[in-house]
C-alpha cells in the first residue's frame, strides 16, 4: 500500500519479516503517528494480535505465520497453541496456523513458509481487486464498514481492492465509510488508506448509515468477513448486519471481499461462528477518556453474523460467487 | 428528576426560571459534572440550544418559552425571531414560540406564561409515563436511542417516563441503551438519567443493536420523535431508522413516545420535515480530541427520518395511537 511519509511516498505492507523479526505497522498508533512494532517473540506477536496492533482477519493469519517462525521448528507447536488463542472470530488465524503446522511437520524453512503465506494473500487480494472492480461503475457510491483494506490483509485490502483497482483504471468513484465504534477502524484506519491513495470518501457515525440509503446515495456496500460459513452465513465487525438489513430494505446490492482461507467449510451456519466480546472500557472511553456515565455497564460484541440471504455474492480470488455457490467450494 | 448530588438526592428539572433568568442543567458537562447554565438574555438563551447545552424537542421548547419571557413584551417579537432560528427539526420549539407569541399578543404577563407551558409539559410528560407503562411487562428488554429523558423534556421525559413509571411501580426492567453517535446521548445522558433512577442498564455501540435483535435479546424499542407529521412519518436522532428497520425485520414492536406539541399535521410526508445538518468536527472529534483521519470529510445529519409504516404505535398524553390515527388529531 501506498503511504505518504514525509520522505515522500513508500510502498509498505501491513506486516513483513526483516532482521530475523516480525515487523508491523502499528494500527493502534494510526493516524496520528505511524509507528513500526518490533516483535521479537511469539509472545510479542499474540499480544499485538490481541491488542489489536494488527487486526482484520486476513493480516492477523499473517502475523501468527510470522509468529510460527519466529518459534522455529521447535517452538513451533506451542506457538500454534498460544497464537490459536488470541482471538475466536475470524477463520485466517485458523488456516495461517494449520499452513505453518503442515511445514513444521514435513521440516520446512518456517520463516520461508511464513513469507510464502504472506505473499500468496497479497496476491489473493490483488485478484480480488480484479475480480471485483466490475462491481464498481464509473461515479459510484460505495458504503463500506471497519478496514476491510491493506492494513487488514498485508497489502491491497479485500473490500478495498476493488475500489483501489478501480482508482488506478481513472474510475470517479467515492466512498463512504461508517466510523464503526467502538474501535473507530472506518474513521481511522479505512479513511487513512483511502486518503494516501487519493480516493474520494466521507466518514460518517454508524447509526446515520441509514440516511445515506433512505436518500439513496449508496449505489453498492463492500465489506470484508472475518469467517465465512458453507451456507453463506457470516461474521465481520459488528454493525455489519445492520448495513445487510437497510441495503435489503432498500435494494442495494451488497457485497462480501474475502480470499477463501476466510471460508470455513467445516462450520454449516453463523450461528456456530464464536463471537468474541471484548472489553466494556471500548465502549465507555475512547483514546483512554472516558465518555459514558460512569458505573454504567456496557455490551461489546466485537462481530455480529449476517445471513447468506441478505449478501448479493462474495468476491474471491476466484470470482464472483452467489452464498448458494460456498458449499461448492469443497470440491 | 431525581439527582442524587453530594448532599444527597434533589429533584430538578431541565429547566427553570429564577432570579429573572433563565436557568438549566448543562447537558454538555454531564455526567462528568453537574453544572447550572444561567442565561441573561435572548442571545445567552439562543447559544444554549444552538450549542446543546439544553436539547431534546420538548426542552427546546420549555427553554425557548422563558427566552421569550426574559425578553419582555417589548422584546418578544424579536426573540421569537432568533429563538426559531436555533434548531430547524423539532417540532416543539415552534409550537412553544407560537404559545409565547399568542400571550405576547394578548398581554399576558410572558413569565407566568412560560411557567404554565413548562409546567403543563412536565405533566404531559407524567401522563405519557401513565399510557406507555402497560407496554412494559414485568421483566422486559427495552431498547432506547439517544435521550429522550427528563433532559430532554422538562422532567420525565418521553421515551423514558414509562420506563420510570413502570420502576415505580416496582417492575423489573432491563433498558439497552445505544450511545448514539456523534455526540453519545444515550451513553452520557440516557445511561445518567436511568443510574440516578436505579433503572438496571447497559450500553452498547450503535451498530452493535443488531447483535441484540439477532439473539432475541430485545422486546420492544421506545424512542421519542422531534417531529411527527400527519401521515405518522418521524423525525428523531440519526440512527432511529436503522432501529426501526431491524425491529420490523425481527417482529419486535417499536414505540415512538412523544406529547401533542411533537405532532406537525400541517406537514403530510417526513420528507417535508427539514433535517438539520450538524458540524464535521461532531464526527470527527469527541470531547475535542481528534479520532479520525485528519483532512477527511465527515457527513454529519443530526436526524433522520422513519416512516410510518415502521411504527407500532405513538404514545402520547392522549393514550396510545396507531400511525394512521394521527391524521385524526386535527379535529
Amino acid at each position: 500500500m501506498r503511504v505518504n511519509l514525509p520522505g515522500g511516498p513508500r510502498d509498505v505492507k501491513a506486516v513483513w519479516w526483516e532482521a530475523g523479526e516480525v515487523r508491523m505497522i502499528d494500527q493502534r498508533a494510526l493516524p496520528e503517528r505511524f509507528e513500526i512494532l518490533p516483535c521479537r517473540s511469539v509472545e510479542d506477536v499474540a499480544r499485538a494480535i490481541e491488542s489489536m496492533a494488527v487486526r482484520g482477519a486476513p493480516a492477523i493469519g499473517v502475523t501468527a505465520a510470522y509468529g510460527v517462525a519466529l518459534a522455529g521448528e521447535t517452538g513451533a507447536e506451542a506457538a500454534i497453541g498460544r497464537l490459536g488463542r488470541t482471538r475466536p472470530t475470524g477463520r485466517d488465524l485458523f488456516h495461517a496456523l494449520d499452513w505453518m503446522a503442515a511445514r513444521a511437520r514435513s521440516g520446512g524453512d518456517l520463516v520461508e513458509a511464513a513469507k510464502a503465506y504472506a505473499a500468496a494473500g497479497e496476491e489473493t487480494c490483488r485478484l480480488i481487486g480484479m475480480a471485483g472492480e466490475p462491481l464498481l461503475p464509473e461515479g459510484c457510491r460505495v458504503l463500506t464498514h471497519c478496514n476491510a483494506g491493506a492494513l487488514a490483509t498485508g497489502d491491497h485490502g479485500t473490500a478495498t481492492a476493488p475500489m483501489r483497482r478501480a482508482h488506478e483504471l481513472g474510475r470517479r468513484l467515492f466512498v463512504w465509510v461508517s466510523e464503526t465504534r467502538p474501535r473507530l477502524q472506518g474513521a481511522r484506519l479505512t479513511a487513512w488508506e483511502l486518503a494516501q491513495e487519493g480516493i474520494d470518501h466521507a466518514i460518517l457515525a454508524d447509526g446515520a448509515c441509514g440516511v445515506l440509503f433512505a436518500r439513496k446515495q449508496v449505489d453498492l456496500v463492500l465489506v470484508g468477513a472475518d469467517r465465512i460459513t458453507a451456507s453463506g452465513d457470516f461474521a465481520n465487525k459488528v454493525g455489519t448486519y445492520e448495513k445487510a438489513v437497510l441495503a435489503r430494505e432498500h435494494g442495494v446490492p451488497f457485497y462480501v471481499a474475502a480470499p477463501l482461507s476466510t471460508f470455513d467449510l467445516a462450520t454449516e451456519r453463523g450461528e456456530a461462528i464464536p463471537i468474541e466480546e471484548r472489553s466494556e472500557e471500548e465502549v465507555t472511553e475512547v483514546g483512554g477518556v472516558a465518555v459514558a456515565n460512569p458505573g454504567s455497564r456496557a455490551f461489546n460484541p466485537a462481530f455480529d453474523v449476517t445471513p447468506a440471504r441478505l449478501v448479493t455474492a462474495f468476491v474471491t480470488e476466484k470470482g464472483i460467487m452467489r452464498p448458494e455457490q460456498v458449499r461448492s467450494l469443497r470440491r
